[in-house]
Protein backbone atom coordinates (compact mmCIF):
# COMPACT_ATOMS: atom_id res chain seq x y z
CA UNK A 1 0.00 0.00 0.00
CA UNK A 2 1.61 3.49 -1.09
CA UNK A 3 -1.40 5.18 -1.68
CA UNK A 4 -1.67 5.47 -5.00
CA UNK A 5 -3.15 1.93 -5.81
CA UNK A 6 -6.50 4.15 -7.42
CA UNK A 7 -4.28 6.78 -9.51
CA UNK A 8 -3.52 6.73 -12.68
CA UNK A 9 -1.08 8.72 -15.00
CA UNK A 10 -2.61 10.34 -17.98
CA UNK A 11 0.25 9.96 -20.51
CA UNK A 12 -0.50 13.44 -22.10
CA UNK A 13 0.13 15.04 -18.42
CA UNK A 14 4.28 13.95 -19.20
CA UNK A 15 4.08 13.97 -22.58
CA UNK A 16 7.92 14.22 -23.04
CA UNK A 17 7.89 11.00 -21.93
CA UNK A 18 7.94 7.96 -24.84
CA UNK A 19 5.91 4.81 -23.87
CA UNK A 20 8.94 2.77 -22.58
CA UNK A 21 9.78 5.84 -20.52
CA UNK A 22 6.38 6.05 -19.41
CA UNK A 23 6.51 2.25 -18.23
CA UNK A 24 9.02 2.17 -16.43
CA UNK A 25 8.95 5.63 -14.77
CA UNK A 26 5.62 4.79 -13.44
CA UNK A 27 6.79 1.56 -12.25
CA UNK A 28 9.41 2.97 -10.80
CA UNK A 29 7.27 5.39 -8.66
CA UNK A 30 5.06 2.95 -7.87
CA UNK A 31 2.45 3.99 -10.36
CA UNK A 32 -0.08 1.03 -11.47
CA UNK A 33 -2.25 2.61 -13.61
CA UNK A 34 -1.72 5.10 -17.02
CA UNK A 35 -4.54 6.62 -19.30
CA UNK A 36 -3.23 6.69 -23.09
CA UNK A 37 -3.73 8.47 -25.55
CA UNK A 38 -4.20 7.01 -29.08
CA UNK A 39 -2.00 9.18 -31.28
CA UNK A 40 1.39 8.09 -29.12
CA UNK A 41 -0.31 4.29 -29.30
CA UNK A 42 -0.71 4.09 -32.65
CA UNK A 43 2.89 5.34 -33.12
CA UNK A 44 4.73 3.21 -31.31
CA UNK A 45 2.09 -0.07 -32.70
CA UNK A 46 -0.93 -0.61 -30.27
CA UNK A 47 0.17 -4.48 -29.85
CA UNK A 48 3.22 -3.72 -28.91
CA UNK A 49 1.90 -0.77 -26.64
CA UNK A 50 -0.83 -3.18 -24.82
CA UNK A 51 2.56 -5.93 -24.43
CA UNK A 52 4.85 -3.62 -22.89
CA UNK A 53 2.36 -1.97 -20.53
CA UNK A 54 1.60 -5.70 -19.60
CA UNK A 55 4.83 -6.56 -19.09
CA UNK A 56 5.53 -3.44 -16.96
CA UNK A 57 2.31 -4.60 -14.67
CA UNK A 58 0.64 -1.34 -16.23
CA UNK A 59 -3.20 -1.23 -16.53
CA UNK A 60 -4.75 1.06 -18.96
CA UNK A 61 -7.39 2.79 -17.15
CA UNK A 62 -8.77 4.65 -20.32
CA UNK A 63 -7.80 5.51 -24.17
CA UNK A 64 -8.43 8.95 -25.17
CA UNK A 65 -9.98 9.60 -27.51
CA UNK A 66 -12.74 8.94 -29.56
CA UNK A 67 -15.83 11.30 -30.67
CA UNK A 68 -16.00 14.42 -33.05
CA UNK A 69 -19.27 12.87 -34.11
CA UNK A 70 -21.01 16.23 -35.02
CA UNK A 71 -20.62 16.14 -38.86
CA UNK A 72 -23.36 16.54 -40.64
CA UNK A 73 -21.74 15.74 -44.03
CA UNK A 74 -22.45 12.13 -44.53
CA UNK A 75 -19.15 11.64 -45.73
CA UNK A 76 -17.31 13.55 -42.90
CA UNK A 77 -19.40 11.20 -40.60
CA UNK A 78 -19.00 7.72 -41.83
CA UNK A 79 -15.47 9.02 -41.55
CA UNK A 80 -15.67 9.76 -37.94
CA UNK A 81 -17.63 6.79 -37.03
CA UNK A 82 -15.05 4.47 -39.47
CA UNK A 83 -12.54 6.13 -36.45
CA UNK A 84 -14.42 5.75 -33.82
CA UNK A 85 -14.46 1.72 -34.17
CA UNK A 86 -11.24 2.01 -34.91
CA UNK A 87 -10.65 3.60 -31.23
CA UNK A 88 -12.47 0.58 -29.86
CA UNK A 89 -10.64 -2.31 -31.10
CA UNK A 90 -7.69 -0.08 -30.20
CA UNK A 91 -9.17 0.11 -26.66
CA UNK A 92 -9.60 -3.23 -26.09
CA UNK A 93 -6.48 -4.49 -27.23
CA UNK A 94 -5.03 -2.36 -24.99
CA UNK A 95 -7.27 -4.16 -22.38
CA UNK A 96 -9.42 -0.90 -20.88
CA UNK A 97 -13.09 -1.12 -20.68
CA UNK A 98 -12.92 2.75 -21.06
CA UNK A 99 -13.09 5.33 -24.44
CA UNK A 100 -13.29 8.58 -23.58
CA UNK A 101 -15.13 10.46 -25.92
CA UNK A 102 -14.30 14.04 -26.99
CA UNK A 103 -17.98 14.38 -29.01
CA UNK A 104 -17.17 17.53 -31.17
CA UNK A 105 -17.67 21.33 -32.07
CA UNK A 106 -20.31 23.36 -34.13
CA UNK A 107 -19.42 22.58 -37.96
CA UNK A 108 -18.69 25.16 -39.92
CA UNK A 109 -20.92 28.12 -39.86
CA UNK A 110 -23.88 25.91 -37.59
CA UNK A 111 -25.42 27.59 -34.78
CA UNK A 112 -27.48 24.88 -33.25
CA UNK A 113 -26.11 23.25 -30.79
CA UNK A 114 -28.60 21.39 -29.54
CA UNK A 115 -28.47 19.87 -33.31
CA UNK A 116 -24.86 18.71 -32.86
CA UNK A 117 -26.16 16.82 -29.62
CA UNK A 118 -28.93 15.25 -31.73
CA UNK A 119 -25.96 13.88 -34.51
CA UNK A 120 -24.17 12.60 -31.81
CA UNK A 121 -26.87 10.54 -30.40
CA UNK A 122 -27.23 9.47 -33.70
CA UNK A 123 -24.17 8.25 -34.35
CA UNK A 124 -23.88 6.89 -30.89
CA UNK A 125 -26.57 4.21 -31.59
CA UNK A 126 -24.54 3.01 -34.27
CA UNK A 127 -21.15 2.91 -32.30
CA UNK A 128 -22.48 1.26 -28.73
CA UNK A 129 -23.33 -1.94 -30.07
CA UNK A 130 -20.24 -2.21 -32.07
CA UNK A 131 -18.20 -1.17 -28.63
CA UNK A 132 -20.32 -3.60 -26.29
CA UNK A 133 -19.68 -6.25 -28.39
CA UNK A 134 -15.55 -5.79 -27.59
CA UNK A 135 -16.04 -5.16 -24.06
CA UNK A 136 -15.73 -1.45 -24.23
CA UNK A 137 -18.02 0.88 -23.21
CA UNK A 138 -17.61 4.85 -24.28
CA UNK A 139 -17.61 7.51 -21.87
CA UNK A 140 -19.34 11.14 -22.58
CA UNK A 141 -16.24 13.88 -21.36
CA UNK A 142 -18.33 17.17 -20.79
CA UNK A 143 -16.03 19.75 -21.37
CA UNK A 144 -15.97 23.22 -20.14
CA UNK A 145 -18.35 25.65 -21.78
CA UNK A 146 -15.16 27.57 -23.29
CA UNK A 147 -14.70 24.70 -25.90
CA UNK A 148 -18.61 24.54 -26.58
CA UNK A 149 -17.97 25.94 -30.53
CA UNK A 150 -14.50 24.20 -31.71
CA UNK A 151 -14.68 21.43 -29.49
CA UNK A 152 -17.35 19.53 -27.47
CA UNK A 153 -20.78 20.57 -28.00
CA UNK A 154 -21.66 18.81 -24.50
CA UNK A 155 -20.89 21.67 -21.83
CA UNK A 156 -22.48 20.32 -18.68
CA UNK A 157 -22.43 16.60 -16.70
CA UNK A 158 -26.48 17.13 -17.43
CA UNK A 159 -26.10 17.13 -20.79
CA UNK A 160 -23.65 14.58 -20.61
CA UNK A 161 -25.82 12.17 -18.70
CA UNK A 162 -28.99 13.19 -20.96
CA UNK A 163 -27.05 11.83 -23.99
CA UNK A 164 -25.24 8.72 -22.01
CA UNK A 165 -29.07 7.84 -20.64
CA UNK A 166 -30.53 6.96 -23.80
CA UNK A 167 -28.10 3.51 -23.67
CA UNK A 168 -27.54 1.07 -21.14
CA UNK A 169 -25.56 1.95 -18.28
CA UNK A 170 -22.98 -1.15 -18.90
CA UNK A 171 -23.11 0.27 -22.68
CA UNK A 172 -22.59 4.06 -21.71
CA UNK A 173 -20.65 6.15 -19.38
CA UNK A 174 -19.63 9.39 -18.58
CA UNK A 175 -16.58 11.07 -17.31
CA UNK A 176 -15.93 13.90 -14.10
CA UNK A 177 -13.26 15.90 -15.10
CA UNK A 178 -12.63 18.48 -12.25
CA UNK A 179 -11.18 20.68 -14.99
CA UNK A 180 -14.29 21.10 -17.10
CA UNK A 181 -16.81 20.36 -14.20
CA UNK A 182 -15.13 22.94 -11.03
CA UNK A 183 -17.63 25.79 -11.61
CA UNK A 184 -20.88 24.22 -12.22
CA UNK A 185 -22.64 24.32 -8.74
CA UNK A 186 -25.66 22.14 -9.90
CA UNK A 187 -22.47 19.37 -10.52
CA UNK A 188 -22.92 17.94 -6.65
CA UNK A 189 -26.24 16.42 -7.56
CA UNK A 190 -25.43 15.20 -10.96
CA UNK A 191 -22.56 13.62 -9.84
CA UNK A 192 -25.15 11.67 -7.60
CA UNK A 193 -27.41 11.24 -10.86
CA UNK A 194 -24.47 9.73 -12.41
CA UNK A 195 -23.45 7.17 -9.48
CA UNK A 196 -26.97 5.85 -8.63
CA UNK A 197 -26.85 4.65 -12.22
CA UNK A 198 -23.36 3.70 -12.18
CA UNK A 199 -22.40 5.89 -15.13
CA UNK A 200 -19.23 6.80 -14.18
CA UNK A 201 -16.57 5.84 -16.20
CA UNK A 202 -13.47 7.73 -15.36
CA UNK A 203 -12.37 10.56 -13.42
CA UNK A 204 -9.94 13.05 -14.06
CA UNK A 205 -7.99 15.90 -12.30
CA UNK A 206 -6.82 19.06 -13.14
CA UNK A 207 -6.58 22.11 -11.48
CA UNK A 208 -7.95 25.69 -13.13
CA UNK A 209 -5.63 28.30 -13.00
CA UNK A 210 -5.27 31.79 -15.04
CA UNK A 211 -4.75 33.44 -17.15
CA UNK A 212 -5.39 30.91 -19.58
CA UNK A 213 -3.16 30.94 -22.51
CA UNK A 214 -3.75 31.96 -26.19
CA UNK A 215 -6.35 28.66 -27.58
CA UNK A 216 -7.07 28.03 -23.83
CA UNK A 217 -6.22 24.39 -24.58
CA UNK A 218 -2.68 23.61 -22.55
CA UNK A 219 -3.47 26.08 -19.58
CA UNK A 220 -4.36 23.64 -17.02
CA UNK A 221 -2.99 23.38 -13.21
CA UNK A 222 -0.71 20.92 -11.54
CA UNK A 223 -2.69 19.51 -8.60
CA UNK A 224 -2.89 22.13 -5.90
CA UNK A 225 -2.11 24.63 -7.80
CA UNK A 226 -5.42 26.60 -8.96
CA UNK A 227 -8.87 27.40 -7.07
CA UNK A 228 -10.33 23.40 -7.65
CA UNK A 229 -11.88 21.64 -4.55
CA UNK A 230 -9.93 18.71 -5.62
CA UNK A 231 -10.92 16.30 -2.44
CA UNK A 232 -14.32 17.50 -2.30
CA UNK A 233 -15.05 16.43 -6.14
CA UNK A 234 -13.10 12.42 -4.81
CA UNK A 235 -15.24 12.61 -1.99
CA UNK A 236 -18.48 13.30 -4.18
CA UNK A 237 -17.33 11.00 -7.04
CA UNK A 238 -16.62 8.01 -4.27
CA UNK A 239 -20.06 9.25 -2.16
CA UNK A 240 -21.33 8.36 -5.09
CA UNK A 241 -20.73 5.21 -5.59
CA UNK A 242 -17.35 5.60 -7.99
CA UNK A 243 -14.69 3.01 -6.78
CA UNK A 244 -12.29 3.14 -10.29
CA UNK A 245 -9.13 4.70 -11.25
CA UNK A 246 -8.50 8.67 -10.42
CA UNK A 247 -6.53 9.90 -12.99
CA UNK A 248 -4.13 13.30 -13.39
CA UNK A 249 -4.27 14.74 -16.60
CA UNK A 250 -2.89 17.71 -16.73
CA UNK A 251 -1.70 20.15 -20.24
CA UNK A 252 0.71 22.37 -19.14
CA UNK A 253 3.66 22.97 -21.47
CA UNK A 254 5.49 23.95 -18.11
CA UNK A 255 5.33 20.62 -17.14
CA UNK A 256 6.52 18.94 -20.15
CA UNK A 257 9.42 21.64 -20.05
CA UNK A 258 10.32 19.45 -16.55
CA UNK A 259 12.22 16.01 -16.13
CA UNK A 260 9.36 13.71 -16.26
CA UNK A 261 10.16 11.40 -13.03
CA UNK A 262 10.02 14.92 -11.05
CA UNK A 263 6.89 16.06 -12.87
CA UNK A 264 5.74 12.10 -11.47
CA UNK A 265 7.08 12.74 -8.08
CA UNK A 266 5.01 16.36 -7.64
CA UNK A 267 1.91 14.79 -8.95
CA UNK A 268 1.94 11.79 -6.65
CA UNK A 269 2.82 13.75 -3.84
CA UNK A 270 -0.21 16.60 -4.65
CA UNK A 271 -2.34 13.56 -5.04
CA UNK A 272 -1.82 12.41 -2.15
CA UNK A 273 -2.04 15.11 0.45
CA UNK A 274 -4.80 16.86 -1.70
CA UNK A 275 -6.87 14.32 -3.35
CA UNK A 276 -6.78 10.61 -2.09
CA UNK B 1 -37.63 54.93 -38.43
CA UNK B 2 -34.15 53.55 -38.98
CA UNK B 3 -34.31 50.37 -37.19
CA UNK B 4 -31.84 51.61 -34.71
CA UNK B 5 -34.68 52.09 -32.24
CA UNK B 6 -33.83 49.92 -29.46
CA UNK B 7 -29.63 49.94 -30.57
CA UNK B 8 -27.12 51.18 -27.97
CA UNK B 9 -23.90 51.24 -28.37
CA UNK B 10 -21.46 50.20 -25.40
CA UNK B 11 -18.53 52.36 -25.66
CA UNK B 12 -15.49 49.56 -25.18
CA UNK B 13 -16.93 47.95 -28.80
CA UNK B 14 -15.18 51.47 -30.36
CA UNK B 15 -12.89 52.33 -27.33
CA UNK B 16 -10.41 54.13 -29.44
CA UNK B 17 -13.55 57.31 -29.57
CA UNK B 18 -13.44 59.25 -26.82
CA UNK B 19 -16.35 60.44 -25.13
CA UNK B 20 -17.11 63.06 -27.31
CA UNK B 21 -16.45 61.73 -30.53
CA UNK B 22 -18.68 59.07 -29.70
CA UNK B 23 -21.65 61.56 -28.98
CA UNK B 24 -21.02 62.76 -32.47
CA UNK B 25 -20.37 59.65 -34.13
CA UNK B 26 -23.18 57.90 -32.23
CA UNK B 27 -25.53 61.38 -33.72
CA UNK B 28 -24.13 61.18 -37.16
CA UNK B 29 -25.12 57.14 -37.62
CA UNK B 30 -28.23 57.72 -35.61
CA UNK B 31 -28.08 55.34 -32.67
CA UNK B 32 -29.96 56.98 -30.05
CA UNK B 33 -28.52 55.15 -27.18
CA UNK B 34 -25.08 54.30 -25.50
CA UNK B 35 -23.66 52.01 -22.76
CA UNK B 36 -20.88 53.91 -20.93
CA UNK B 37 -18.06 52.79 -18.68
CA UNK B 38 -16.82 54.39 -15.49
CA UNK B 39 -13.13 54.48 -16.20
CA UNK B 40 -13.62 56.60 -19.01
CA UNK B 41 -16.44 58.55 -17.90
CA UNK B 42 -14.61 59.72 -14.70
CA UNK B 43 -11.84 60.63 -16.54
CA UNK B 44 -13.78 63.13 -18.40
CA UNK B 45 -15.72 64.18 -15.93
CA UNK B 46 -19.30 62.56 -14.43
CA UNK B 47 -21.86 65.45 -14.78
CA UNK B 48 -19.64 66.84 -17.74
CA UNK B 49 -19.95 63.31 -19.44
CA UNK B 50 -23.36 63.27 -18.95
CA UNK B 51 -24.19 66.84 -20.01
CA UNK B 52 -22.60 65.91 -23.29
CA UNK B 53 -24.75 62.80 -23.87
CA UNK B 54 -27.71 65.08 -23.45
CA UNK B 55 -26.87 67.37 -25.75
CA UNK B 56 -26.62 65.08 -28.52
CA UNK B 57 -29.51 63.33 -27.76
CA UNK B 58 -28.46 60.34 -26.42
CA UNK B 59 -29.99 58.28 -23.93
CA UNK B 60 -27.05 56.06 -21.70
CA UNK B 61 -28.56 52.69 -21.47
CA UNK B 62 -26.33 51.28 -19.17
CA UNK B 63 -23.43 51.89 -16.98
CA UNK B 64 -20.72 49.06 -16.70
CA UNK B 65 -19.53 48.55 -13.75
CA UNK B 66 -20.22 47.41 -10.13
CA UNK B 67 -19.17 44.44 -8.76
CA UNK B 68 -16.42 42.90 -7.48
CA UNK B 69 -18.10 42.06 -4.10
CA UNK B 70 -16.61 38.66 -3.01
CA UNK B 71 -13.66 40.01 -1.02
CA UNK B 72 -13.46 38.18 2.87
CA UNK B 73 -11.48 40.88 4.38
CA UNK B 74 -13.76 43.33 5.73
CA UNK B 75 -11.40 46.44 4.95
CA UNK B 76 -11.98 44.78 1.27
CA UNK B 77 -15.49 44.56 1.39
CA UNK B 78 -15.83 47.69 3.11
CA UNK B 79 -14.10 49.58 0.27
CA UNK B 80 -15.85 47.43 -2.10
CA UNK B 81 -19.26 48.67 -0.93
CA UNK B 82 -18.04 52.27 -0.93
CA UNK B 83 -16.62 52.02 -4.73
CA UNK B 84 -20.22 51.22 -5.64
CA UNK B 85 -22.07 53.89 -3.83
CA UNK B 86 -19.92 55.76 -6.21
CA UNK B 87 -21.53 53.83 -9.20
CA UNK B 88 -24.51 54.38 -7.98
CA UNK B 89 -24.28 57.92 -7.73
CA UNK B 90 -22.23 58.11 -11.47
CA UNK B 91 -25.30 56.11 -12.53
CA UNK B 92 -27.82 58.22 -11.35
CA UNK B 93 -25.51 61.32 -12.66
CA UNK B 94 -25.72 59.96 -16.59
CA UNK B 95 -30.02 59.39 -16.20
CA UNK B 96 -29.50 55.74 -16.13
CA UNK B 97 -31.34 53.23 -14.34
CA UNK B 98 -29.20 50.07 -14.68
CA UNK B 99 -25.73 49.35 -13.60
CA UNK B 100 -24.19 46.40 -14.44
CA UNK B 101 -22.54 44.25 -11.87
CA UNK B 102 -19.43 42.30 -12.46
CA UNK B 103 -19.52 40.20 -8.95
CA UNK B 104 -15.91 39.46 -8.33
CA UNK B 105 -13.87 35.97 -8.99
CA UNK B 106 -12.56 34.03 -5.78
CA UNK B 107 -10.44 35.72 -3.35
CA UNK B 108 -6.45 34.28 -3.19
CA UNK B 109 -6.55 31.27 -1.35
CA UNK B 110 -9.94 30.34 -2.37
CA UNK B 111 -11.85 27.87 -3.25
CA UNK B 112 -15.47 28.21 -2.71
CA UNK B 113 -17.74 29.60 -5.25
CA UNK B 114 -20.52 29.23 -3.10
CA UNK B 115 -19.05 31.13 -0.13
CA UNK B 116 -18.45 33.87 -2.25
CA UNK B 117 -22.14 33.91 -3.65
CA UNK B 118 -23.21 34.39 -0.49
CA UNK B 119 -20.87 37.34 0.35
CA UNK B 120 -22.26 38.83 -3.02
CA UNK B 121 -25.64 38.80 -1.30
CA UNK B 122 -24.77 39.65 2.28
CA UNK B 123 -22.73 42.86 -0.11
CA UNK B 124 -26.06 43.52 -1.87
CA UNK B 125 -28.44 43.41 1.03
CA UNK B 126 -26.18 46.59 2.15
CA UNK B 127 -25.99 48.07 -1.64
CA UNK B 128 -30.01 47.67 -2.94
CA UNK B 129 -31.32 49.88 -0.76
CA UNK B 130 -28.87 52.82 -1.51
CA UNK B 131 -29.41 52.26 -4.85
CA UNK B 132 -33.05 52.53 -5.01
CA UNK B 133 -33.14 55.60 -3.07
CA UNK B 134 -31.37 56.67 -5.79
CA UNK B 135 -33.43 54.99 -8.79
CA UNK B 136 -30.51 52.93 -9.98
CA UNK B 137 -31.55 49.04 -9.62
CA UNK B 138 -28.17 47.19 -10.22
CA UNK B 139 -28.10 43.97 -12.48
CA UNK B 140 -26.33 41.05 -12.18
CA UNK B 141 -24.05 39.63 -15.23
CA UNK B 142 -23.66 36.03 -15.08
CA UNK B 143 -20.31 35.51 -17.16
CA UNK B 144 -19.02 32.80 -18.92
CA UNK B 145 -17.68 30.32 -16.74
CA UNK B 146 -13.57 30.89 -17.98
CA UNK B 147 -14.51 33.75 -16.12
CA UNK B 148 -15.50 31.80 -12.62
CA UNK B 149 -12.34 32.40 -10.60
CA UNK B 150 -10.62 35.61 -11.50
CA UNK B 151 -13.65 37.44 -12.56
CA UNK B 152 -17.62 36.46 -11.62
CA UNK B 153 -18.35 33.56 -9.73
CA UNK B 154 -21.84 34.15 -11.09
CA UNK B 155 -21.47 31.79 -14.23
CA UNK B 156 -25.21 31.12 -15.19
CA UNK B 157 -28.20 33.21 -15.52
CA UNK B 158 -29.45 30.32 -12.91
CA UNK B 159 -26.89 31.94 -10.12
CA UNK B 160 -27.55 35.56 -11.37
CA UNK B 161 -31.53 34.91 -10.71
CA UNK B 162 -31.25 32.81 -7.41
CA UNK B 163 -29.09 35.96 -6.21
CA UNK B 164 -31.43 38.79 -7.83
CA UNK B 165 -35.05 37.25 -6.50
CA UNK B 166 -33.23 38.17 -3.01
CA UNK B 167 -34.55 41.25 -3.58
CA UNK B 168 -37.93 43.13 -5.05
CA UNK B 169 -37.99 42.94 -8.76
CA UNK B 170 -37.78 46.73 -9.26
CA UNK B 171 -34.79 46.80 -7.01
CA UNK B 172 -32.44 44.14 -8.63
CA UNK B 173 -32.03 43.13 -12.21
CA UNK B 174 -29.71 40.74 -14.47
CA UNK B 175 -28.15 41.05 -17.34
CA UNK B 176 -28.35 38.29 -20.53
CA UNK B 177 -25.83 38.36 -22.51
CA UNK B 178 -24.97 36.29 -25.53
CA UNK B 179 -21.85 35.82 -25.34
CA UNK B 180 -21.63 34.72 -21.74
CA UNK B 181 -24.75 32.86 -22.05
CA UNK B 182 -24.68 31.41 -25.74
CA UNK B 183 -23.59 27.49 -24.82
CA UNK B 184 -26.59 26.69 -21.93
CA UNK B 185 -29.16 24.75 -23.42
CA UNK B 186 -31.02 25.92 -19.87
CA UNK B 187 -31.05 29.48 -21.00
CA UNK B 188 -34.36 29.39 -22.88
CA UNK B 189 -36.49 28.79 -19.66
CA UNK B 190 -34.16 30.90 -17.46
CA UNK B 191 -35.08 33.85 -19.66
CA UNK B 192 -38.71 33.00 -20.04
CA UNK B 193 -38.34 32.85 -16.06
CA UNK B 194 -36.17 36.35 -15.58
CA UNK B 195 -38.59 37.90 -17.94
CA UNK B 196 -41.89 36.71 -16.19
CA UNK B 197 -40.42 38.87 -13.19
CA UNK B 198 -39.38 41.79 -14.94
CA UNK B 199 -35.66 40.83 -14.06
CA UNK B 200 -34.01 41.41 -17.41
CA UNK B 201 -32.05 44.81 -16.93
CA UNK B 202 -30.22 44.80 -19.91
CA UNK B 203 -29.73 42.46 -23.42
CA UNK B 204 -26.04 42.51 -24.66
CA UNK B 205 -24.61 41.17 -27.86
CA UNK B 206 -21.23 39.87 -28.87
CA UNK B 207 -20.55 36.56 -30.98
CA UNK B 208 -18.36 33.70 -29.72
CA UNK B 209 -15.37 33.44 -31.90
CA UNK B 210 -12.14 31.18 -31.33
CA UNK B 211 -9.10 30.68 -30.79
CA UNK B 212 -9.48 33.00 -28.09
CA UNK B 213 -6.83 35.20 -27.14
CA UNK B 214 -4.36 35.31 -24.03
CA UNK B 215 -6.46 35.91 -20.98
CA UNK B 216 -9.48 35.48 -22.92
CA UNK B 217 -11.41 38.85 -22.30
CA UNK B 218 -10.85 40.34 -25.64
CA UNK B 219 -12.06 37.38 -27.75
CA UNK B 220 -15.29 38.67 -28.60
CA UNK B 221 -16.38 38.46 -32.19
CA UNK B 222 -17.96 41.25 -34.32
CA UNK B 223 -22.09 40.39 -34.77
CA UNK B 224 -22.12 37.46 -37.02
CA UNK B 225 -18.68 37.03 -37.11
CA UNK B 226 -19.18 33.38 -34.79
CA UNK B 227 -21.65 30.93 -33.73
CA UNK B 228 -24.32 32.55 -31.45
CA UNK B 229 -28.23 32.26 -32.76
CA UNK B 230 -28.40 36.07 -31.79
CA UNK B 231 -31.64 36.53 -33.59
CA UNK B 232 -32.79 33.85 -31.51
CA UNK B 233 -31.61 35.14 -28.27
CA UNK B 234 -33.48 38.12 -29.08
CA UNK B 235 -36.67 36.95 -30.30
CA UNK B 236 -36.44 34.94 -26.74
CA UNK B 237 -35.73 37.73 -24.79
CA UNK B 238 -38.68 39.91 -26.64
CA UNK B 239 -41.26 36.72 -26.02
CA UNK B 240 -40.01 36.86 -22.29
CA UNK B 241 -41.42 40.81 -22.07
CA UNK B 242 -37.97 42.50 -22.72
CA UNK B 243 -38.76 45.64 -24.32
CA UNK B 244 -35.33 47.18 -23.52
CA UNK B 245 -32.30 48.59 -25.38
CA UNK B 246 -30.22 46.08 -27.46
CA UNK B 247 -26.86 46.54 -26.39
CA UNK B 248 -23.71 45.88 -28.50
CA UNK B 249 -20.57 45.56 -26.45
CA UNK B 250 -17.73 43.60 -28.04
CA UNK B 251 -14.63 43.64 -26.82
CA UNK B 252 -11.75 43.24 -29.64
CA UNK B 253 -8.75 44.89 -30.71
CA UNK B 254 -8.92 44.50 -34.19
CA UNK B 255 -12.04 46.57 -33.90
CA UNK B 256 -10.25 49.36 -31.87
CA UNK B 257 -7.35 49.50 -34.63
CA UNK B 258 -10.39 50.35 -37.41
CA UNK B 259 -12.00 53.45 -38.00
CA UNK B 260 -14.45 53.88 -35.32
CA UNK B 261 -17.21 55.37 -37.94
CA UNK B 262 -16.81 52.12 -39.49
CA UNK B 263 -17.14 49.95 -37.22
CA UNK B 264 -20.06 51.79 -36.11
CA UNK B 265 -21.42 51.48 -39.54
CA UNK B 266 -20.57 47.88 -39.46
CA UNK B 267 -21.82 46.96 -36.15
CA UNK B 268 -25.25 48.94 -36.96
CA UNK B 269 -25.51 46.98 -40.37
CA UNK B 270 -25.17 43.30 -38.54
CA UNK B 271 -27.42 44.34 -35.96
CA UNK B 272 -30.36 45.53 -38.41
CA UNK B 273 -29.77 42.08 -41.04
CA UNK B 274 -29.04 39.89 -37.77
CA UNK B 275 -30.53 40.55 -34.43
CA UNK B 276 -33.81 42.83 -35.13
Amino acid sequence: MNGLERFSLNQETIRQWSLPELAEGCAEAGVRRVGLWRAPVRAYGVERAARLMREAGLTVSSLCRGGFLTAADPADRAAALADNRAAVDEAAALGTDTLVLVCGGLPEGSRDLCAARERIADALAELVPYAAERGVRPAIEPLHPMFASDRCVVSTLAQALDLAERFPADRMGVVVDTYHLWWDDTVPRLIERAGASGRIAAFQLADWITPLPEGVLLGRGQLGDGCVDLRGFRERVDAAGYTGPVEAEIFNPALWARDGAEVLAETTERYRRLVA
